[in-house]
């Protein structure tokens, strides 16, 4: 199959590394010939055409960019594509590319939209990696009514990249992400601006430990993927946001319930009080060891 | 010198390891005699014996054990020691156990906090390794007035085992480690709790990746040693869960006053409002990826 791609980062260029493997011919377009040169040295693409229009003639079109900027991808291929194209994208957030291909895309040309479940805090074409997606899902989302032939062509390119094809529509998807995925990285943005980014941290900085770097790791994610998926999924974020705050607040009250630390006599006597505590924790250890220990696809590779 | 351990979990096995590479006769109790025949197999003691009155007449007898069980071990030896002991222990939060030290150790033992910063999710004997405190920071913590000798001894031992003394108050060491150490687990352990065991979990675990699990790892650590923390450091914990609170609101209204998705048209023309969401990812990413450039000991081995 002819496969375009356009945007050639982290995502792009492993998407190309893995479907050449696959047999597929790769045509990518990056806007920096710098990056065209890189993919073509990684082995990401077969061709790296100067402009948008080399890549219109493939049978599916892959647009690997940020959300927002996938809109802009969209609006400017438009006018080139064919009928039987079958369009495709890789952002983090599905409804808002569903909309926007509905307006901009020419009739009989069909979008399926799709969303690898793998990055890594590193982005750009030098980082990329054909296994990059092997053992992970890859949402294939489809609007109401989308013909079974983009699906499948969709579905087939998963495949091709090792992934685990898992059928939903929009608004599903970026519920689970929500929770899943953006509130994760919102998480860990609030906890590296209350620490790291606050006042004290020059003189805590000796006592943090490697606890706090990797609970923090996806605040050094990349900032304009962040912001188009706060942008995109807003409604669900703020839902999961509110849910962690109501969490954050009950477990506060649950330590200011408990008898003082001057009450506390140890050993054997614990205060029946820190009972509710104890199993706080122990019931979240069971919850997070019963995940990962369950087999793929339940659990991340 | 001659070390006495009181609990060969995974920091008094892995302490036990180092410290005789280091030269020194370590002895070690632990109630059970599995813990004490493995800690013999590994190395990690040269003498386990069956009772606590084998270890008393140590130079410096470490108590090894999560805060609220040090108590009870405080109780248990203070009339088994002999003036000129030095008592330290390695336990997450410090003022507790200097004032328990107060109250309970007869004259002329003197007692120095200590409290290295590592760690691992797996506890035990079977995990102890004697590299775990290598190029990690490990707190002294010696009451007002504590004798020099003892303040050296503990820096010594913290030397031993490859490790970066840092000296400190108590007061100072729980308001720091609320911030990096336990608000970080709290974080972890409320985003867990809201997305792991969260009632949509089941359907969403498929779409879960790396970025969840590695911010919740500290959920699956000790329920025990995270219980007693919390009683133990409870207001400066409280008061770090706040600025934690205050902060998620402040990111949550943030995410409110963004158009909304549909006046998103993308590319070039992104609304000027998202540039405040973009400036707080960009921010924090450059706080992160600074502290983790610093040279040690600023960021974590």
């Amino acid at each position: 199959m002819r496969v375009a791609i356009a945007g050639l980062g982290l995502i792009g260029g492993s998407a190309g590394i893995a479907w050449r493997a696959a047999g597929h011919t790769v045509v990518g377009y990056a806007r920096r010939a710098e990056t065209r040169r890189l993919a073509l040295e990684r082995g990401a693409v077969d061709e790296a055409p100067e402009t948008l229009d080399a890549i219109a003639g493939a049978a599916v079109v892959v647009l690997a960019a940020p959300v927002l900027a996938v809109r802009d991808l969209l609006a400017r291929l438009a006018p080139r594509l064919v009928p039987g194209t079958v369009v495709t994208d890789v952002a983090s957030t599905k409804r808002c590319v569903e909309r926007w291909a509905g307006e901009l895309l020419p009739p009989g040309v069909a979008y399926v939209g799709g969303h690898p479940m793998a990055g890594k805090e590193t982005a750009g074409i030098e980082y990329a990696d054909g296994d990059l997606f092997r053992e992970r899902t890859w949402c294939v989302v489809p609007p109401a009514g989308a013909p079974g032939e983009a699906v499948q062509a969709v579905t087939r390119l998963a495949l091709d990249a090792g992934s685990r094809p898992l059928l939903m529509d929009a608004v599903e998807h970026d519920r689970a992400v929500a929770a899943t995925s953006h509130l994760t990285f919102m998480a860990a943005a609030a906890l590296c601006e209350t620490v790291v980014a606050g006042e004290h941290f020059r003189e805590q900085a000796a006592v943090a430990g490697s606890g706090l770097r990797d609970t923090t790791r996806l605040a050094s994610g990349d900032p304009l993927m962040h912001r188009d998926i706060c942008l995109t999924n807003r409604d669900f974020l703020v839902q999961a946001l509110e849910a962690f705050a109501e969490r954050i607040g009950a477990v506060t009250a649950l330590l200011r319930s408990q008898p003082p630390p001057e009450a506390i006599t140890g050993g054997p006597a614990d205060p029946p009080a820190a009972a509710g505590l104890e199993r706080y924790f122990v019931d979240l250890k069971v919850a997070r060891d019963e995940w990962l220990s369950r087999p793929v696809p339940d659990r991340p590779a």
